[in-house]
This record gives structure tokens, sequence and C-alpha cells, in this order.
């Protein structure tokens, strides 16, 4: 019941509408933990305050006013694969949907953070957002932090747009953070506040939640930059309850998408017998941002039969993904190969 | 495994959403029987033939310069409430979300259906999306049938716009049904085609699925209107994972939506005692559309412990709702009433 709830509210993109480059809204995945606050956005302010210079109170116009970037930004949840460890960790249980690609306006963070003017003693930024509730036991504001450095990096930012319009509530109305190349839990929404301080942040999300450990008394590393995944449009047509796939025999094309936060994608390759074997698919080698997933395709010759079909990328980092799950006890970060198995039948 | 990738995919409302009178796109229920297919507005045309004096092919310009209306409707969908069922119906397990108000712009039905002419034998229309597969083992397009009468009445369109903009993919782009006061099912997406036919279509989709079975024997009633519901947001902060409630003691404002496909909303009743004792709720008399929730709110005095609150509602025509599900074969139109477990805690 736990997980029905958990899945009955947070929804991932439905994999055909990979086939749009920029996740239309309400496609794209969304993790709420807590509830989607209302927020009035004449009365809402950011403030900026703790180890700086200058407290500053900034309206959504004040943000607007300043220097403006657009970056498309492919954001992930870092329980996405959560459904398919075993034992499966209690949580959002996410097959592989948890993804989206989005256009965000907004302005950089140091912009902001220059105005305040934190003082050199500073080492994280608290972003607070207005969520609210209890996670792990512990009473709390949605909060996350970033060093001195994470912060100042190129395209971090505060988005106030999503798409060319106004961010929709559930994306974290009026003003949330980008991260790009991180995995969504950086991304705090319906920011309220950003606080400088002079020693390491240890809020739930930050020390307790988004975790990679192998056991329960395990300190883990951080959860930080996106493994890299490909994800292929399920071929065919699907049987309503099983998902099921049935395509004709002869040429199929095959596509997808590809991404990872550590490099640009070197490779994708398909495989249509569970991985056995595998071939090249082409890629797009353009990115239109280094934030955002790339487009592949191949031409499969689908003969009768079932067939289970998977595709994997691998970075120019030489990061790639594995064949098969790697458990933790949160159920981050499981990249491994997508499998979809289709019935081929007679043309 | 197969509840779990229909609950991925299919998404309801954010209870909390219920505060926005139009449901924000991305927020309203989805159910997407098959695929999102990929439909290109410029090539896509509204075909209507079968019995009528002349076939026409519409293109989207066509349909927007004939006479435009716009709707406030709530949609629901009739598996809501189903995965409160014992034993559950495998099928998607709602739980109570899957609830949504658009407002919807389009030409009314009739004025297509009057340009082709239908013949005097004319029995009902078939509807038919481009969304294509498999359900209770039956290859199909979804599709669905009105009535000569249910097709004539006003109000029921072809939808081109949702919230003031073109319909997002998921909801039917280009072209999709809207049926004012009915369950989702009658409101195809994707529209490709409208056949006038001169007996009763008797498609999987109107046949055998979306029809009131208590035993599987059965050859069951149709589901057609809506009935009443009404739902509370869940008040104080929410557990990420269990979503139970812990609210402060004292003065709660309890608010909430309520709709019937029957008749205007007559009364709403709220309980704190899981059902036992039932006090009035005050409600809107004013509906900004004959198909679309109204408001309701109550003041309720939270004492420290444990509490079910409910909600009911009952509708002009005494249509109200069960204490306790009806159960049936599809695991449909389940409006029992909500149950809300809350803590309440010293202030």
């Amino acid at each position: 019941m736990e997980e029905l709830q958990l899945s009955t509210r947070n929804h991932g993109i439905l994999l055909e509408a990979m086939r749009y480059a920029i996740t239309p809204v309400g496609l794209h995945y969304l993790l709420t933990h807590f509830d989607i606050p209302p927020v009035d956005p004449l009365t809402w302010r950011l403030r900026v305050d703790g180890n700086v210079a200058e407290t500053l109170s900034l309206s959504l116009d004040d943000l607007r006013a300043m220097p403006a970037t657009t970056r498309v930004v492919t954001m992930e949840c870092a329980g996405n694969g959560r459904a398919f460890l075993d034992p499966r960790p209690a949580s959002q249980p996410w097959l592989l949907e948890a993804v989206g690609t989005g256009e965000w306006t907004g302005v950089e963070l140091h912009h902001v953070l220059d105005l305040a003017g934190p003082r050199e003693s500073t080492v994280e930024f608290v972003l607070t957002g207005a969520d609210h509730g209890f996670d792990g036991g512990v009473q709390q504001a949605y909060q996350r932090s970033l060093t001195l450095e994470e912060a100042a990096a190129t395209g971090v930012m505060l988005a106030y747009d999503l798409n060319g319009a106004p961010l929709p509530p559930q994306h974290g109305f009026p003003v949330r953070v980008v991260v790009p190349g991180w995995y969504g839990m950086s991304n705090v929404k319906w920011l309220t506040s950003i606080t400088a301080v002079d020693e390491h942040f240890t809020g739930y999300q930050q020390a307790v939640s988004y975790r990679l450990r192998h056991h329960e008394h395990d300190v883990g590393e951080p959860i930080r930059r996106i493994l890299p995944r490909s994800l292929m449009i399920p071929p065919g047509i699907p049987e309503f309850l099983s998902r099921s796939r049935v395509v004709p025999a002869g040429e199929c094309r095959l596509v997808g998408r590809a991404w990872s936060g550590f490099a640009p994608i070197a490779s994708v390759e398909v495989s249509d017998d569970g991985g056995a074997t595998w071939a090249a698919a082409e890629h797009d080698h353009q990115q239109v941002d280094d934030a955002s997933w790339i487009g592949w395709r191949f031409t499969w010759q689908a003969t009768p039969g079932d067939h289970e079909l998977c595709c994997r990328t691998t970075d120019a980092k030489g990061n790639t993904q594995p064949d098969r799950a790697q458990w933790n006890t949160g159920g981050y970060t499981n990249n491994a190969v997508q499998r979809v198995t289709v019935q081929v039948t007679e043309s």
C-alpha cells in the first residue's frame, strides 16, 4: 500500500514520450517528497542569509531582472531503477521512467550569491524548499546543500521558467534550483532560502538519505552526478495490462535517448538476444546542451519469435551500464541495461 | 509487476492540487490505454464517414473555424477507487486520485455531425482514436460509441484546447472527445474518425470493458455518468513513505471538492470519527459549469489523538456515497467515502 500510494502520486515519463527532445509538461518525471506547497508569487521572497555580508530578500521580479540563462537539462531521479532491486528497498518503486528533459530558464546561482557576498569562512550553501513533512522520522523542510565550488559552477541556476512558461506548481513554482548533470534530489523545488554556512550541512536529505550504502551501517558515499543510461522507446504495440509488446516481422526502427552526467556520450549499443551480442547504434554527436540527453537509432531486422531487446551506453570517460543491478540500501543509481521483451509475429 | 508498470505510467492528481479550481496540466489524472501516438497536426484529418450523406475529411483549421465552446469539466476514471476493492481486480490500481478538472475548448460534436448528415437509419457514432494495442486479447484501436441522443447533447465536444493552450500530447493532441459528466472512458483521445453506424457498436471498450458486472458471467450494465464523490485535501503534513498525516491540535481548516455527473451537489458532510457522526460542511452553491466540481470547506476542532476523517456528498437527485466499496469484476465506480487517518499532536 505504501508503494502504491507513492507510485500513484509520483509518475515517470511515458517511454514513448522520449520521442520529444524536450519533454512536454506533464510527461516529465515528478517526485514530490511531501506536498506541493501553495505559494503566492506576489508575496514570495527568496531570503539569502547566514554567513553573508548582506542579507537579501529578493522578489520574483528581482530575479527576472538579473542576467538570464537557459539550459536544456536531462533530470533523473537517483532512485530510478529501484524496483528492479531484490530485495526492493521501501520507497518510490521506480522502474525506468524517472527521467525527463526540460528547457530551464533562470538566473545562475553565482549572480545571487555575489550580491549577498558570502564571508570567507563559508563552506556551503543550504537550499531550503517550502515543502515540509517527515522523512526517516525527522520533521523537516526539504533541504540540500551545495559547496562553494558546486554552487559557483556554470549552469547551476535558480529557474523560474520551464519550456518557455512559468514553472508549473509541481515543478517548484515560483523558483527552483537546477544543477545540470546531477540527480534530481539536488534540484530543490519551491525555494525559500539560501543560507551560507561555515561547516558541512548535515540535514536528512544530505547526510542520511541520498547516499550509496552497501549495508545498513555503511556511512556510504553521497550521490551526485547522473550515471550513464540509455533507454529505448519500446517498439510495436502494447498489451494494456502486461505492457508486453508485439512487433511485426521485418525492418523495425529502434529509437531512444542516452545521457550521462559525467561526459558526452561516446557510444550506444543494441542487443536483440538479451545482451549476448551487441551492435552499434547511430547516435547524435551534437548535444544541444552538455546536460541534455541525445537521440539514437538502430534498424533492427525483426525475425519471428520472442526477443529480449537491450541497449547500453558508454560515455567519453568510459563510464558504462552494468548488465545487472548493483544492490544498495536506498535503491539508488541502478543504471543496469534496459530489457524489453517483444514478441515478433509474421507480418 | 503489472500493477507497478501501470501505476508508474498512469498517474492521479496530487490531492493537494485540488486547491486549484482548474487543474494545471501535469496534475490532471491521466490513463493511457496503449501508447501516446505521434500525430502530425499538419497532415492530421478527422474522417467522418459510414452511414452519412457526405463523407468529411476535416483539418484542425476546419474545426477551429467552426463555432467554439468552452466548458469546465471534471473528469474521473471509471476505475477510481479500484485499489480499495478486495480482491483487487487486475488493472490500473487507482486509489482516489484519478480525477482532474480542465477548461476544454472545442467544437460541439453536433455541428460536425450536421455537416456530414447522418442517414435516418443511424443508431450510433463510433469514435476511433489513433492509439492501438491489445486489451482483453483483442487487437484494437481505442474505440467508443455514442448514441444519436448522447452525441447531440449540449457540451459534447471535439476539444482542441486545454486550459487555453493546444492539447498536450498526453491529453489527446490534436483533438479528443469530451463528454461532460461521464466517466473518462468516453473521452476518446487522439481522435481520427467518427463513423455513423446503423446498429449498436460492440467493440471491446464498449461491450466488454467498462461494464458493471457482479460476477464473471454477468452481462452487466454499461458505465456512463460519474457517481457523486467528495475528496478532501489531506490536512497537516505528510510522512514521505507512509503518506500518513500529522496535524497540530486546534482549529484546522478542511477543504476539498465534490462532484456528481447526475445533478448539482446538494450537500457535503464531514466526519472525524470514521463515519459514526457527521456534520455539514459549507459548499459553493454556484458551479462554474454543470460538469465541474465545486469547493467545500469545514472548520474542524482538532483534538490530540488519532482521528479518521471522512467526507461524503449527496447530489440533488439523492445519489450519495456508500460507506464501503461495492465489489464488481472490473473494479469500477467505487465512490465509497474517503478515509484520511491523521495524528493530532499537542500544539
